[in-house]
């Protein structure tokens, strides 16, 4: 017989409208077998290790209609997201028992995974495994197909980076710095300017929230003009980023999270610029460029073992945390890459 | 002695705010010598044959501080624009007497050009002479750089080009359908719709003047999507569309004619739609592609030839015209390429 064991999820409880409040979720204890029930095929159970809590959630927390990029989630169901995790038994003929992953997981204790949709074998062990909800894995891929295909980064380049110590931001910064560009970056306290300067080697940053004209300070950190723009916020940062970019430059637009809360999105003026400025404006998924993983592992990995990059990780413990860490990062509470660590390794 | 004659030119009486009227123009006669003046060299000296009306001349007719695409223009003194010239004179090298040309010159019926910055002498004269305003001249490499560069079509691929009866819409609809493409066009009254149809080859066409809701007239023409979006008026048009992109879609970005009157341009709220459908949105600019222009006249001259592609021109005559052609353009006036004829060759 095999152990059943408590099972802690956290739920939905109703679709939110405007910011996500603690009260939209619940934490319910349900139990599981640590068996995959017989007859089940190509699935994986496995015990979650750690919880990444990412902007673009927000958008499965509203229903719409018509097709989305991923399935919103469903009031009285446990939610998903990307993870780390360790298998406990397997169906699957890709995992074994022990084997390590990450990729879409349920926001639980353990989860059933049948046909996982995305589970990448982890390899390397010899890095912190939280890396792999960050770094290492979607986050990382995200930071380096945006910067890297999107922007074609050259030397010299004046880039600019919004939520820039945020999971994505500060791995933008950083692989902007190696590659020879001039970089800045704003975020939302006094503690992320300090991290953005101080830790992970932003030439200049400054605290938006103190700017009461962004196109002035804008123009104040980027006198010759913007050539690449990393965007996370959009809206009104948009907006006054577009009035200071340069001839043929580019703005990955990888998220807009000044504006998923909002019932109905800021307008953006300044469009226009678009054409005399020849600016390419480009939406992109790090799903699309998963099959360039390995090649991106290939090159951060020794960067992070001579410690050419850090990554800089808020943790909060046990699973019970993962609602208010979750919309914390909504309202810019996190301070880098935020993640619930479900249980150890 | 060289022959001294009128030269009628239109002036620009006051920068403009909102809408350009009549009133903010005016047409005085002077008088030109038509012989270039002893020992300035590289200059040509030309009567100016046809003058094309375009929507980007409405920004140079605000001053704006800092540096623009093109300057502004000044005042008192002539305005300038793409057109068809005859060489009377020259000192330029490339330049003879009778020579044929199209490119910058000014508003009036002779024109000295020291260093003209852009002329393009016109080889192929087998063709209207009046086309080298539009599909043979600026316009049409707008159409073609963008369709063809900026949106890398595919045939089977789903096009909805706005302002479609225009300069360049015109152009794009018939390029798309030589693709072989699905192609929907709007504009702004029953004549235009009926030329989209009847005589340009759109696969469909609305005026969006009678669709209250844009998004729902897209819906219903393109229920699978759309893939490239020919931007030519921004705006409300602009965020309907976003709303109706498909995955990797792309939009180019050509001009915003119904933003160029505002004081303060519309809001686009849409614009996260971007990041899930992948969509790459991009400003060009025709001067760019120039050096494409021998590969683009190579490619539409024999469809001109074999009437595959038909070009629709909307002619006023005499210089007097000039400045109500030029303002009709921005009330939507014109149907189709709207030129001014100063003189026949």
């Amino acid at each position: 017989m095999a152990e059943e064991v408590c099972n802690k999820q956290v739920i939905l409880k109703n679709y939110v409208i405007g910011y996500p409040e603690e009260s939209d979720f619940q934490i319910i204890t349900g139990s599981i077998k640590l068996k995959i029930p017989e007859g089940t095929k190509d699935a994986v159970l496995v015990k979650n290790l750690y919880l990444s809590c990412d902007p673009y959630m927000r958008f499965r927390m509203t229903k719409v209609d018509g097709p989305t990029l991923m399935d919103h989630f469903v009031p009285g169901k446990v939610i998903n997201g990307y993870g780390v995790v360790q298998v406990l038994d397997s169906t699957h003929p890709a995992y074994k028992k022990g084997d390590l992953a990450w990729g879409f997981t349920g926001w639980e204790e353990y989860s059933l995974n049948v046909s996982p949709p995305l589970l990448i074998k982890i390899v390397h062990t010899d890095v912190p495994l939280s890396y792999y909800t960050g770094i290492l894995g979607m986050t990382g891929v995200t930071a380096y197909a945006g910067f890297h295909e999107v922007c074609s980064p050259k030397k010299g380049e004046y880039v600019y980076v919004s939520a820039a110590s945020g999971a994505v931001g500060q791995l933008v910064g950083q692989f902007a710095k190696l590659m020879g560009c001039y970089v800045v970056g704003s975020a939302g306290s006094k503690e992320k300017v300090d991290l953005l300067k101080n830790k992970l080697g932003y030439d200049e940053a400054f605290n938006y929230k103190e700017e009461p004209d962004l196109d002035a300070a804008l123009k104040r950190y980027f006198p010759e003009g913007i050539d690449i723009y990393f965007e996370n916020v959009g809206g009104k940062m948009l907006d006054a980023v577009l009035l200071n970019m340069r001839e043929n430059g580019r703005i990955a637009v990888c998220g807009m999270i000044s504006q998923y809360n909002l019932e109905k999105p800021e307008g953006v003026h300044n469009l226009s610029v678009l054409i005399a400025k020849r600016v390419l404006m480009k939406g992109f998924v790090a799903h699309d460029f998963y099959p360039k993983y390995p090649e991106y592992l290939q090159m951060v990995l020794p960067y992070i073992k001579q410690e050419k990059i850090v990554y800089v990780e808020d943790i909060s413990q046990g699973i019970e945390t993962a609602p208010a860490s979750l919309i914390g990062v909504f309202t810019g509470l996190n301070l880098g890459r935020k993640l619930v660590v479900v249980a150890h390794h």
